[in-house]
C-alpha cells in the first residue's frame, strides 16, 4: 500500500480545511465574536499539520483502488476530527462525541443535530457548521483533484472512492476537468440561489447559511424551526433548489455544452422527477384532506418531498404530525435519496431503477429462461459488474442497517424513533420520526447510539466500501507486513 | 404453456384437499357439530370437481419450470379458495375477504387471525384451521408428488417452486422418493409430538390441533391466549418442536441413514442454532433485568426466540410489552426466519449466510482485486448463479415489502402497526406488534390491507417468482397465442 501517498492527500486535505475555516473567522470579525480566535487557532493547526504533512512529496503516485478508498475514508475521519475542534474548544459542545456527531453530520451533508438551541449558537460557528455541508456535498477530494497538481497514477480512485452513485463516468478524459466543470456547476448555482433568497428580503448572512444547507443538500438550518417562518416565495425558492442540487450533475453538464436532448434522456433524472411528481401529488391531496388549503397543502408538500429524496432534511412543519400515509411515503424516499453524481444521499434513484430492471429480468427468465437480453439503462446495456456491485451494495447496506437498528435499539427508545434515527443518519437524511423527528435532536440519546449513527453518516456518505474496508484485518496484515519488508530490505541494504 | 398438466394437477390438489377434509368432518361427528354436513358438502364439492378435472389424462406430462410455478401458485390459490368455503358457508366467518385472509393464513402456516374470538369457533373448524398448517407445512404439491404417480418429465420444477430456499437437493435420485422421505420425517416428528404433549396432560383435541400448528411452523392457537395457559412442561415441549420443524429436513435426512458427521457440518443448521442461542439469551438477560425470574425469563425467551424464528408466532406473553431491543431483536428473526427446506418460513438462514459472505467477497476485493475466490458453504463452491438469484431474491423481497408497506399504510394505521403487520405476514410469521401484537388481531383492517397481506402470505410461502411471474402480461400473452395456434392447426388440419 502507498502509505506516503496516502500521508500526502491527507495532509493536502487539512491544508485545505484550515484554509476554509478562515472563511467563519471572517463572519466572527463582522460579528466580533472572540469564538474567531478559537476558529483561528484551529485553522491554523490545520494548516501547519497539513503543511508539515506533505513537505517530502511521496516518491511514487501509483494508486489503486485500495489506496483511493482508504485515503477517502481517512480524509474524512480527519476533516472531522479537526472540523469538530472549533465547537468542542469554544464550549458550545461540550462533550467531544457530540461535537463529532455535529461535525460528522456537517461534513456527510446528514444535518441531523444534538443541538438542543441552535439559535444559541455563535455566528460564526454556526456559519462553519452551515459550511461544512457544502465543502461536504461535492466532496473535498474532488476539490482537491481540481485544485492540486496530482500528476500521474489512477486518480479516477479517489475520485470513485468518494463519489456517490454506482459507476463515475468522466464527464471529459482528464479527471482533473471533470473535477473542476463539477465544482464550476455547483460554484455557480450556489451563487444564483443566494442571488434568488437576497431577493427575497433575506439577511444576507440567513441566504449564505441556508444556500450553504441546501447545495449540499445537509439540513442543518439556523432556526429552530428550520425553515418554517420563512415566506412562502423563500420556501419556494428553497423547494426548487434542493430538487435541483439532487439531479445527476452531468445532465447539467450536458445542458452546459448544449447536449439538451442528452440531457433529458437520462432515465435516473426523469425517474427522480417522477417520483417527485407521484409523491408531492399524494401528500398533497392527503394534507388536503385535512382540511389544509390547496397552496399550503401543494407548498408543504413540495416542500417536503424535496427535503427528504433530496436527503437535505430542511422542515417546514412537523412532518411528525402528518398522517401514517404521508410519513411512510417520506421514509420510503429517504431510502431512494437523490440522483447519482448530485450532492444527495440515500440508496440513489439510478440503483433503483437498475433493482427493478434486475428484478423484471429474473421474472423474465421464469417465462423466457433462455433469453440473454441485457439489462439496459440509457439505452445503453448494463455491465454485468454493474448490475451485481448494485446489488451488493443493497445487500450491504440493509446488512448495516439492521446491525445498526439493533445496537440503537439497546437505547430502550420506541421502534419508530430507533429505525428513523438509522434511517435518517445511514441516508444523509437529517431528521427521523418521533424523538429524532424534524422539530426534536438527536441531543437525547446515548453515546453508543450517538457514535454508531456517526458512523453510519459516514458509511452513507462514502457508499459503505471506502469505510467498511478500514475494519479488514488483512489491510493491516498488508500494511504491517510492508513495513517490516522494507525494514528488512533497509536492514539488508546498509552493510553493502 | 402445456395447460392440460397444470389442470391435470389442480385437479389432483382439489381431490387431496377434498379427501383430507373427511378429517374435520370426523371430528364434528365427534363432537356432534352440525357444521360437519357444511365441511362434508365442502369436501365432496371438491373431490367432484376435482375428480372431473382429471378425468382426462394430459397428453403431455413434459413440464418446464414456467408450469411448474403456474401449477404451484394456482393450485395454492384454488386450495385457499375451496379451504375457506368451510368458514364462509356455515357464518363463522361472514366475510369472504376475512374467510381467504384466515385459509391462505392457515395454508402457507402464517398464522395471523381475523377471529377476534377464537374459543367461540366450532371444534371442528378449528380443527381444520389448524389442519391447514399442516397441510401447507411440507406442502400439497410434495404430497402429490409422494403419491401420486406422475411420470415423465421434469417435476423437480414442481418441487422446486413450492419448496422453501435458494435450492432444491433431491435427497435421492428419484424425486418421488424424495418426496416420501420428506413426508415420513414430518409424519413421525408431528406423532412424537402429540405423544409428548398427551404425556404433559394435554387433552388429545389440544394436543392434536397444537401440534399441527407446531409442525406446519404456522401459529394458528386455538385459544385466545394462545400457548399462555399451557404448563410449563407443555410450553418447553413446543418450544423444542418449534425449532426443530425450522431445521432443514436434509438433517434429519442425513441422520436417519446415520450420516451424523455429515448432518452436523451443515451450516445453515449450525447458524441457526446459533442465532437463536444468541437471541434467547439477549431476551433472557433483558427480561432478567425487568425483574423476572431467571426460570420464567428463560422459558418466555425461548418460547418466544423459536416461535418467531421459525415464523410459527405462538405466543406465551404479550411480548408486545417488552422492551424496545427485544422487540427490535424480535422483528430482526422474523426476516431471517428459519431454515431452507424446512415447513418454516422468512428470508432464511441460508440466504443470510451466502448473502453475509457475498459481502464478505466483496470487501476481499477492494483489498485484492484480482482474487478469484469463490464463495463456499459446506464446503462446497456455491454456483454463481445460486449467488446471483439469491441477490434477485433479497431485492424482489424488498421491493415487495416495501410497495406493501405503503398500500398498508393507507390504513392510517401507525407505523409500527403497517411495519410489523407486513413483515409478520410476507414472512409467514403470525403475530406483529401493536395494532396487530399477539394478542391482538387483524380483524380491523380494512379490506384493500386484508387482500395485500394474503398476497404478502402467498408471496412469502412460495418464495416470490411462482406467485410474481402470474402477473407478467408476457405468460398471458403466450397462453392465448398458443390457444389461437392450437385452433389455427386444427382448421388447417381438418379439410385434409
Amino acid at each position: 500500500m502507498n502509505k506516503q501517498m496516502i500521508r500526502y492527500i491527507l495532509g493536502q486535505v487539512l491544508r485545505i480545511e484550515g484554509i476554509l475555516m478562515l472563511l467563519p473567522c471572517v463572519v466572527a470579525v463582522i460579528y466580533r465574536e472572540k469564538e474567531g480566535y478559537v476558529i483561528l487557532g484551529v485553522a491554523a493547526l490545520c494548516f501547519f499539520l497539513g503543511t508539515a504533512a506533505t513537505i517530502r512529496k511521496p516518491e511514487s503516485q501509483v494508486f489503486y483502488l485500495k489506496e483511493g478508498c482508504v485515503a477517502t475514508a481517512l480524509s474524512w475521519i480527519v476533516m472531522s476530527v479537526f472540523g469538530c475542534l472549533p465547537f468542542y474548544l469554544t464550549g458550545a459542545i461540550p462533550s467531544f462525541v457530540d461535537a463529532m456527531f455535529e461535525t460528522i453530520s456537517g461534513f456527510t451533508t446528514t444535518g441531523s443535530s444534538i443541538l438542543t438551541d441552535v439559535e444559541a449558537l455563535a455566528m460564526s460557528l454556526n456559519f462553519w457548521r452551515c459550511f461544512t455541508h457544502w465543502i461536504g456535498g461535492m466532496g473535498v477530494l474532488v476539490f482537491l483533484l481540481a485544485v492540486i497538481p496530482l500528476s500521474g497514477g489512477s486518480h479516477i480512485n479517489l475520485m470513485r472512492a468518494e463519489s456517490p452513485g454506482p459507476s463515475v463516468g468522466k464527464l471529459v478524459p482528464k479527471i482533473r476537468y471533470t473535477a473542476r466543470i463539477l465544482y464550476i456547476i455547483y460554484v455557480g448555482m450556489t451563487l444564483v440561489q443566494i442571488v434568488l433568497l437576497l431577493i427575497g428580503h433575506m439577511p444576507l448572512y440567513d441566504a449564505l447559511t441556508i444556500t450553504f444547507s441546501t447545495a449540499g443538500t445537509g439540513g442543518f438550518a439556523i432556526k429552530s424551526d428550520s425553515i418554517s417562518s420563512y415566506s412562502p416565495y423563500l420556501q419556494w425558492v428553497i423547494t426548487i433548489f434542493m430538487i435541483l442540487f439532487g439531479v445527476n450533475f452531468n445532465a447539467y453538464y450536458l445542458i452546459l455544452f448544449r447536449k439538451f436532448k442528452k440531457a433529458a434522456a437520462i432515465e435516473e433524472v426523469r425517474y427522480y422527477f417522477l417520483v417527485i411528481l407521484a409523491a408531492t401529488a399524494f401528500i398533497a391531496w392527503s394534507l388536503c384532506r385535512s382540511a389544509m388549503g390547496f397552496a399550503d397543502a401543494l407548498r408543504h408538500a413540495a416542500f417536503q418531498v424535496g427535503s427528504i429524496i433530496t436527503t437535505t432534511g430542511f422542515a417546514t412543519t412537523d412532518f411528525n404530525l402528518w398522517s401514517g400515509s404521508c410519513k411512510t411515503v417520506l421514509v420510503l424516499l429517504m431510502f431512494i435519496g437523490a440522483c447519482a453524481g448530485s450532492t444527495g444521499g440515500g440508496i440513489k434513484v439510478s440503483r433503483f431503477v437498475l433493482l427493478i430492471k434486475t428484478v423484471k429480468k429474473e421474472l423474465n427468465s421464469y417465462i423466457h429462461p433462455k433469453s440473454i437480453k441485457k439489462i439496459k439503462v440509457d439505452g445503453k446495456p448494463v455491465e454485468h459488474e454493474v448490475v451485481r456491485s448494485t446489488n451488493v451494495y443493497f445487500i450491504t447496506f440493509m446488512i448495516l442497517f439492521v446491525l445498526s437498528v439493533f445496537l440503537v435499539s439497546l437505547e430502550g427508545k420506541d421502534l419508530v424513533t430507533t429505525f428513523t434515527a438509522v434511517a435518517t443518519t445511514i441516508n444523509n437524511v437529517g431528521p427521523g420520526l418521533e424523538q429524532v423527528g424534524p422539530m426534536a435532536n438527536f441531543a437525547h440519546l446515548t453515546n453508543l447510539s450517538k457514535i454508531v449513527l456517526s458512523f453510519d453518516m459516514l458509511a452513507g456518505r462514502l457508499e459503505l466500501f471506502p469505510l467498511l474496508i478500514l475494519f479488514h484485518p488483512s489491510l493491516w496484515k498488508d500494511a504491517v507486513n510492508q513495513g517490516v519488508r522494507r525494514r528488512k530490505k533497509e536492514k539488508n541494504v546498509q552493510p553493502v
